[in-house]
């Protein structure tokens, strides 16, 4: 288990020998590790970037650290027929990044831990990496550092072990910024980002087979926009900073596990209920919005902060804010649909 | 991929319903989660712990943080047939303290990532959570949020998937004391902590198959105390704070990757060979010690700060320093024998 390390390849990225239809057995985890370091930037506040026993970075002052971690798993949260490898890097960086916009930290660093078949091949590598680094320039997110291993195959006859990206993301946020799940009070106002349903619907594109045979990333015509919010999902990183920097929000969560669970953990976690008004879910039309994992943020917000939340929207730019209901007293969350009032039946769970 | 979040068994630990004989799918996620938040603390400095979308940390003052990330693969790790689940815990985050060791850094939270194969008991899981958090507590650190997911069956017929533990550990160090791979000066002198070649022997044992019938955890007649190094590895958290605070080493590294990688790669980064006297390792007889991974630490250290190191040595308890060999200025490792000398062959390597 071999932390990213000082590199065996120390040219500049664009000398690093090109490798065609090899294997990460081929070449082996030194040489992948230095095609990976290579290609980072290294800020002024990484003290100590990839290449060391770990990463050692400068704080920022007055704030505090906010950390998370989350993977994606081959056959669980991705299949390799339709999801090309450079939306698996992708994802496996935004699905953090949308945790700590949840929290209005800004982003500072991630970590990087890959488990890989041994049959992979080192370009598909390659192309996870740049997607997972474009994404993290986007947003001025430093990798410093990470892991590589190798996924077995288990048991005799078996295939090849599943592949995996566990990415630990931090940020820092200053102290009365904090948003969490916990602040909700009766009368409070519900709030989301954006449009909801649209991963789910280009999953569900994929998932119908429809396009199988041709190359990964694709989806039937006319799909284009919906599979795009599938495969490369957008963290509402400047969104989560100014609902905490404008204090906007009262509680906050990332919708990447869908819309019923947000409801139901910001519920839970505040003690209080949420009546949503099913009519008003800004919804992808055709979709099924309470399990879809778009990576939205779902807030509310104190009929007092009117003004805040003004702000807010004006430094948003195009993103809307959509308000979906009210925080109540009593537990639960209850859907108001055109024929009455119905409880919200239970979210996604793994092993169920 | 649902993060550690509110539990629904809010009890506390001693009344959480006793789960026996059943597997992770038949509780669910959200019940596997809240059985592991409710046994861990919350120091006065984790802001928001396990049960929001990111944990949120108020920093040491005047310190640097320090971060890694290192996963355990079964069938690449760990073999669950002699490794029980509690060593398993251990390991996961011992292999990470182990790191912020070699830097310095006083460990203060870590992130717990499962991925679990569905027919997992619940209880093998409680006993892994047992494992890590009785290493965390000894050391204080706080388990400040996680993420389970689900291990898949790839492909028809498939047996279950590995399970793995990644784990993320930060730290802190304050600016003047951090230790890295690239100190090392010509003239320096090489040490080890502790003895070497313990946790292969270890290991050995367990490979021969002589103890396969029986209960995991358990090797031959004899073989406790290297059966005990292999399983329950000790990272050296207070040596490496020793070594920062007294300024003792010039340069340092961790030896769970064996004392072959640990050696070059303290070479590569400070740009000097090292010649080691293959008489002085202090090895557990019989042991191949260059490929074993011990939790030890290998250091290097100026001949002028000879004092320093002798404050390190009486703080340090009964953990044994020794000296192994010599920063040249010549590129490689080479090791010193009776018969003259030779290259070190090349370490471990995953995909090779």
């Amino acid at each position: 288990m071999h932390s990213f390390t000082a590199a065996s390849c120390q040219l500049p990225a664009a000398s690093c020998p090109l490798v065609t239809n090899r294997t990460v057995s081929d070449i082996g985890e030194h040489a992948l590790i230095s095609r990976i370091t290579q290609r980072l930037a290294k800020p002024s506040w990484v003290v100590v970037g990839p290449g060391d026993d770990a990463a050692v970075l400068r704080p920022e002052r007055g704030t505090f650290d906010v950390l998370t971690t989350d993977a994606i798993v081959e056959g669980v949260h991705f299949d390799r027929r339709f999801v090309p490898p450079d939306a698996i890097g992708h994802r496996a960086l935004a699905v953090n990044l949308s945790d700590l916009a949840a929290m209005g930290a800004r982003p500072r660093a991630a970590l990087l831990s890959f488990v890989l078949p041994d049959q992979l091949e080192v370009a598909d590598v390659d192309a996870m990496v740049d997607g997972l680094v474009a994404l993290a320039d986007t947003h001025r997110v430093a990798i410093v550092g990470g892991n590589i291993t190798r996924s077995p195959r288990l048991g005799s006859g078996q295939g090849p072990g599943p592949l995996m990206i566990d990415v630990t993301a931090t940020g820092s946020v200053k102290p009365r910024r904090v948003l969490t799940r916990a602040g909700a009070r009766p009368g409070d106002e519900v709030y989301v980002t954006g449009t909801l349903g649209g991963a789910a619907l280009g999953l569900k594109f994929f998932r119908s087979g429809a396009d199988l045979s041709g190359p990964p990333g694709r989806g039937p015509e006319g799909s284009a926009p919906l599979v795009e919010k599938y495969l490369r999902p957008v963290p509402r990183v400047r969104m989560g900073m100014l609902l905490g920097r404008n204090r906007a929000a009262s509680a906050c969560i990332d919708l990447s596990d869908g819309l019923a669970d947000g409801l139901r953990q910001i519920a839970a976690a505040s003690g209080v209920g949420i009546a949503v008004d099913e009519a008003s879910i800004p919804a992808v039309s055709g979709s099924e919005t309470f399990y879809s994992d778009d990576y939205e943020l779902l807030f509310t917000s104190r009929p007092a902060w009117k003004g805040r939340l003004r702000a807010v929207k004006s430094q948003a730019g195009d993103l809307p804010i959509t308000r979906i209901g009210l925080v109540t007293k009593g537990g639960g969350v209850v859907l108001r649909t055109a024929s009455g009032e119905r409880e919200l039946p239970a979210g996604y769970e793994h092993f169920r």
